[in-house]
């Protein structure tokens, strides 16, 4: 918020925009819709070098499957020089170059995970679903990896109305590694309206109950339901007396 | 901060206490050191089951290898009845249960990334080297997964004053599978006294640089180094006109 207040220009997906109109009022707005985000970075950087202060928004965390990567991945293609505006402390960089700043924020896999009780105090692993720019064996080279060392996963992009097999494939790799009991909890729209938050085991994880705005939370062979939460231990009881 | 102000008891490891203190005037405060976790969070319980309103802080995310979980843990082990606050909207639990909110933070992966550039757009394991709770052998197995399906993978607790070969181990396991010039990002105490952040190539890991308050960000073969930063890609100049 601090930093909304002090830019010129803010770039967002048309969602987020809405979300925070009220902190935005009376700076110059650009909105594009889904898949446009390319043009929204490109054109982000353009008035950053134009000289204009300029925040480009994401939900949860812009570092996590969202916008952070693509604007260095930009500036890296086209050569612009680009340096951290010194909150880090790493060597300075050419004082000319375009300084960019990562503002962190709560992930969707910390807001759903909060939601849903304490699913990933243990070792856990981030993978999307969505193969539009990533090959699907890739994917599932991922989730068989990541099943077979019992880490908790969190699956990312579950379900689009174009991507509607993915989820389904995913649980039957699962499947082959963890138990048809193990707790899976369905977070969507974690904090915002129309909120949902529900634990199904894994057989019976159905992709009717997901879209794009929902994580899914596989547990690990240690994860459990305990009344309505799900709960992965870190291990304590196995060292201490509780 | 809404929710520390509203509670009568806090109770945390004296580092965290004395970050928050201007917050928690005038409360009661339980403060214990290192590895006092069940401690705390029995005298927490204990407080909440008197009746009191309790918050137990963390640093970083309560979820992400911290204290969420053990306040679960604790309360299956003694069978105490728990419900969500109804901040979530899963089936209501019993009314006399002992009621828990898990509020969600920015966690350190994230903090730490957002000063490293952008290491996690893609898949990324996170995945503790403290072998206290648990075995050498599963966190051995979850490194050698990770490694090989290109994860970038995040190294929580990669050393301390007792342990002190297990971040080397881990580096040997990393070059079976990774480029010697892999990207390595070491923040230490991010967005704190003190931070520290700097890049090197995975071959010049040296466990000299790191300690408890340290995040390790091994990068994927796909992460690189532009200027002072560390960045994973996500594919968009594969699909797209950049």
């Amino acid at each position: 918020m601090d930093v909304l207040s002090t830019v010129d220009v803010v770039v967002g997906y048309s969602t987020y925009i809405d979300l925070i109109h009220p902190l935005v009022d009376g700076k110059e707005i650009l909105r594009t819709g889904m898949t446009r985000e390319v043009e929204r970075v490109e054109a982000a950087i353009g008035h950053a070098l134009d000289g204009k202060l300029c925040a480009i928004v994401s939900s949860g965390d812009p570092g996590i499957y969202a916008m952070a990567g693509l604007v260095f991945e930009t500036c890296k293609i086209k050569d612009i020089s680009v340096a951290s505006t010194g909150s880090n402390n790493m060597a300075p960089g050419d004082p000319e170059a375009l300084q960019i700043e990562v503002v962190p924020g709560i992930p969707a896999l910390c807001a759903g995970a909060a939601l849903l009780g304490a699913p990933l105090t243990h070792d856990f692993a981030a993978i999307s679903l969505s193969d539009l720019l990533t090959p699907w064996e890739l994917i599932e080279q991922r989730i068989e990896a990541a099943a077979r060392a019992d880490f908790v996963i969190v699956l990312y992009n579950p379900k689009s109305k174009k991507r509607t097999w993915q989820l389904e494939k995913a649980q039957k790799i699962l499947l082959k590694y963890r138990d048809k009991h193990t707790p899976v909890g369905i977070v969507a729209r974690a904090m915002r309206e129309q909120q949902d938050v529900h634990v199904v085991s894994l057989e019976n994880l159905r992709t009717v109950d997901v879209d794009m705005q929902t994580t899914v939370f596989i547990g690990s062979s240690a994860s459990s339901r305990y009344r309505e939460f799900m709960v992965t231990p870190r291990g304590y009881s196995k060292k201490y007396e509780i």
